[in-house]
Order: C-alpha cells, then structure tokens, then sequence
C-alpha cells in the first residue's frame, strides 16, 4: 500500500483528444478493478434485482475500459511505437475483446477480469517505458 | 516520477454505484490535471477553431471532475467521515464550485486549475487517511 | 391539482453551469417521482424481463435525481446560504445517498422513494425561501 | 411568483419509457427558459472564450428541449389525442425545429427562443386537459 | 429507389443538427436489425445473466431506434413533405412507438421488429423520393 | 461487393456488444461523410457563433466515426482476419487518428476528411470480404 501513498502526490496522467498530452492506463485499470469487484460480490448474492444492477454496472464499466484504452491505442501512441513494440496492437486487441461480449460483458468468470488486469499491466508497462524514454 | 513507477504495479481504486467499493480520488486528478493542461495550450494558440475546441473540451473534462467529486462526497464518504472531517464538505462544495462556472469551466486562468488541484489533494489526503484506517 | 394549472403559465426553472441563472428542485422531484412509479409497478409485474427493464429505468432515474441535487448543491446554493441553513450539506448528502446504492437504487422498497421525496421537498423549502429573498 | 410557491407541494411528472406513466411538459420548459437565459447573457458578453461555452451549452440545453418533447409526442400521446386535437402533430413538429437548427440552436435571436417557450405552452395545455379528462 | 443501390460508392448520409445536410435511414434500420437479431438470441438462451444483458442492449438499441426517427422526422423533413404525404406523421409516431415500451423496448417478441423494421421501410421510401425529387 | 450492391433490401449490419451480430462500415462512413459536409460549410460561414457550434459538431462526429471503427476493429474482426489482413491493424490506427486531433477533430481541412473517407474505405472492403468469406 505504501507506494500507493506516494502515488497520489505525484503527477498523475489523463486522456482527451485536444489532446493535452496527459495520459494514464490507471484509468482502464481503475475500471477493471471495478469489473473484478463487481464480479466478486456477483457470487455471494443471488437475488434477480441485484444481479441485473450487477450485469448493467458491469457493462458500463466494461465499455469504459474499452473506451480508455482505445484512446491510449488511438491517440497515445505514434508509429515509432508500433514498431519497437510490434506486439502492441495484439495487446490492445486481445485487451479491448476481454473487456468485452467474450470477456467481462458477456461473462461473469472472475478469471476473465485476471486476464483483463494482467493485459492492462502490459500495456501500461509499456506505456511507461515510452514515458521514461521521451 | 520514481513513485509513479511503482504506482503502476499496486492496487487502484475507482467508483460505480453497485456498490463495487472501489474508489480512488485519482480519478478527479487526472481530469484537472487535463484541464491545466487544456489552459497552458490555449495561451499558446489564439486560432479561433483551436478556441472553440479546447473551451468545449476544458467543459468536459471539468464536468468529469465535478462529477468524479460527487462520487466519493455521496459515495464513498459516510457520516462518521463528516463527523471526523467537519470540513469535507466544504472542501468538496469549493472543490465543485472550482471546477465549475465560477472555476475552470468559466476561466481559462491556469490559477484556478491549481487551486482545483490543491483542494483535490487536500480531498485526497483525506480519502487515504479514512482507507488507512479502515 | 388547481395549483398545477397555475403552475405551467409561471416561470419554471433550470440548471446549467454556464450558468443561465435558471435552477427548480422541480426537476429532480420529477426524477424521484419517476422511481416511485418504477417500484410501484415493480410490485405488479415478476416477468424477469420487466424486472431487468425496471431495473434498469430505476438506475437512470436515480441517477438524474443525483445529478440534479448535485446541481443545485454546488452551483445554486452559495457560503451564505450554507451559513443561514447549516444543515444544508447534510440534507445533500442524505438525499443523494437515498437515491444511491443504500436508497432507491439498490432496493425496490417503495419507503426509499418516500423518504427520498420528504429530503427534497425539504431541499425545495429551502430552495424558495432563498428565492423570495433574493 | 405565489403560484409557484404551490407547484412545489403538489404532483410534479415526469417521462422514462418503462413507462412509468410519470409525464411533465415542464421539464421542455425549463430547459427552454434556460435557453432564453443564455441567449440574454449572449447580449451582455462577446468574449469569444465567453461565446463559445454558451454556443455549447445552448446546444445541449437545445437538444434536452427536442428530447423532452419528443418523448411527449411518441410516449405520453395516444391516437385518440392525435384525433382529438389534429394540430399536435405539427404543434411538437413546429416546436422541436424551432429547437434545432433553425431556432435556439442555430441562432442566439431572443425571438425564436419566445416562440420556441409559446409553442411548449400550447403543448402544455393540451397536455393537463388530456390529463384532467382521463 | 434505384438512387439507393449505388449507396455504397456514392454519398452516404447521415443526421446531425448543424445541419450537415446528411441524412439515411439506415441509422434507424441498422439499429433496428439489431434489435430483431437480439430478440432472436434471447429465444435461444434463458441465463439470467444473458436475459438481463440482452434486455439492456435491446433497450439502448431501441432508444436508438427512436433517435434517429425522430431527427429525420423534426430535421429532414420539412411542411411541404408533410403536404405531400400527409401519412408521415402517423408513420413517424407509430414507428416510434413500435420502438418503445409498447413495442421493441417492453417486448421480446419478433413479430415487434418485424413490424418496426416494415415502418422504416415505409419512412425509407418516402425518404428517398423526397431526395430524387429535390 | 455485389451483396453490398442489395443491401437497402437486404440485412443491414451494426453493432452492439451483445453481440448481436450485425456490423456496418455505413456506420462510421455516414459519420464522415458528415464531417466532411461540416467542414464544407465552415468555409462559407466565419460567424463566431456558427464556427463554435460547427466545430463542436465537428468533435462529435468525429468522435461517432473513431467509436463506430474501434467496435469494427475490437468486436467485428477475429485473429485469423488480421492474420489474412496484416494492414487491418495500421489501417484502423490510422483511420481512427484521421477522426482525431491530427485529423478532422483538429482541423477543417477538407482534405483531411477526405483521406478519413478513402481510410473508410478500405476497411469496409475488407469488412465485406471478409462477410461473403464467412
Ligand atoms: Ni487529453
Ligand atoms: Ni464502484
Ligand atoms: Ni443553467
Ligand atoms: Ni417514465
Ligand atoms: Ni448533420
Ligand atoms: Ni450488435
């Protein structure tokens, strides 16, 4: 938890298409942790009215992980990128289809929100190399 | 940017209103952050078009601070907090006000942007105090 | 209902952080009313389907409602008005929280609408009381 | 202002497409009226900064307009209504163009906003006398 | 009708309230076969889960549906087309409704689009003489 | 291409992330073409309030265009297309950063939204291909 505590009285990184030049995969990572939450309190209550809440907040946090690292796809990265990190677009891909109808959105399988997680940890450390380098 | 490093690597908190019990005043953050960055390109650039765009987008990135507030002042902050931290809500309803007509959505003085961040991290502050001591 | 035909040839109120000046609680209690309807039909009607749908419209109403108390909270309600009702915040707070998770959106007991109208007829009090004196 | 002070004790309705069967023309008019408000600001500030927020806002205050009628025309309206008053269809025609483009959208002319606020008035009475006569 | 089938190499239009001049009732009839697709796939699966999910998708989808009728009924179409075809009122107010609660929204019965998809056929044709003619 | 040819009568194709099976490029081209019509009146047109509002919608559209290819690019096209297509990836980067803040979000270059259009293009032969293979 400690370096957490230093996190927030650094720069932190954000997106839009100005562009300001800030970005940050915490934010699709933020959105992931929510799925995983949200998957985990899907297993200990059964009642139709919250599981449908459950599937909906789901949903919505699922498209706002999509949405994040599309923009980081799109806006952040520049071909000398995709080309010292030629996995980057597959990263992305298979990133953006597990936060969607065969991953998070379409299942409520915690493993898939794991693999969601461990795709955006990827991509974010090779977001920060390219940061470390510029 | 040391801590930043490891940032990436712990636990991020978000919001939805499941809930899903994750929050993370990050969120804000990163948005003023952007908006500071929006009004240091607008002294930079007088095209009209340029103008138009980046008074629209300062709009919306400030209506997602605004709103990423809202969130942790009703969601994630309960009475015994308000009892702890008379001041909350104060600091949230100036933190709100900041980024609103009277703040970076009507200004485009990157000294109210700053003032935005300093009353996000106070807010912050705060937040990691009361998760601290959960 | 003879005050309601008077009451669509008055002025009526809005929000907007431009700001055009123009505030009602009225439309916030629309939304709230709104969640009141859902539930009481949500007692009729078992088909999973409705109830999805239901759940689904109660989500968004409840969150208009947030929304629009927000609103008021922090770009019509001023320090001084804060200093003359100190329990302005509070009110807020726990009108906002009634429409949340613990209120209106996670529960279908028609008792959360009710409570939730009570909080925001208590916030329209207010609200007029300040207008007639301005 | 004394009618006004009753509107705030008795029913207010509102639209979702449950239906909740909660429908009130206010919330076109209030939007309306903050339309109006913008476009006097408008008079007061030629800021380009200034201009352009309100562009924006007017737009979106603009489009709340035509959505709110819009559902009133599709959702609260039945065939019999239609038959019974043959000049609603181009009354909500009328009303929402003068909502778009060729209204409050596309100019800042006080005018169109009155007429824009008439025609919401014509539609709200018809509206109470269909909800008296039910 | 022949205009249409060169549609793929030629202009394509679309909606927007500058106006942009675009107009195509595809928007409405793409979302629309979506609709029907999603009410086939709900015959074939009863998970909760699935049904919760398909309900909110067939929701947004329909919304859509709505939204693009009504900005070519209040933008593109204008009172000498209203002369001309004097049932395009009707047409516009029953499609929508078909996309609503009374039809697409509250119901999962085929039958339901099938009926909605033949209204924007009908509003399709009409739309593309008013486009030879001009 | 032929099928394309039949499409008005026809399956049309969307998106959604049920999914429900149904794709269009026509989504992400109407959207363009609509820029490009944008940008065609901002040149006949130096009104402040005008050029806001046009760009603003500029943005919008632009946005719709980037959100219609990444749900082609992330839900439509499996591993084995991009494997068939090794240009898919570039094309659709490239595609969505000419809607972007290098493109036609950041200027009003009618040549911009041409090359986003021939972009368009490209992948929708693809698409098509790749549907007359399925
Ligand atoms: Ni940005
Ligand atoms: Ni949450
Ligand atoms: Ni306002
Ligand atoms: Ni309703
Ligand atoms: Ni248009
Ligand atoms: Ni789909």
């Amino acid at each position: 938890m400690l370096p957490r505590l230093f996190a927030r009285t650094v720069e932190v990184s954000a997106h839009c298409d100005l562009p300001c030049g800030v970005y940050d995969p915490a934010q699709a990572k933020i959105e992931a942790e929510s799925v995983k939450a949200i998957i985990g309190k899907m297993k200990d209550n059964s009642d139709p009215e919250f599981i449908a809440r459950a599937v909906l907040i789901k949903e919505q946090r699922s498209e706002l992980v999509k949405h994040h690292l599309w923009v980081l796809w799109t806006d952040y990265f520049k071909p000398p990128h995709f080309e010292k990190y030629p996995q980057l677009h597959t990263l992305f891909n298979e990133a953006t289809k597990l936060a969607g109808a065969a991953g998070t959105k379409g299942s409520s399988d915690a493993g898939k929100a794991d693999e969601l997680l461990a795709k955006i940890d990827e991509i974010a450390d090779i977001f920060w190399e390219t940061k470390k380098a510029a």
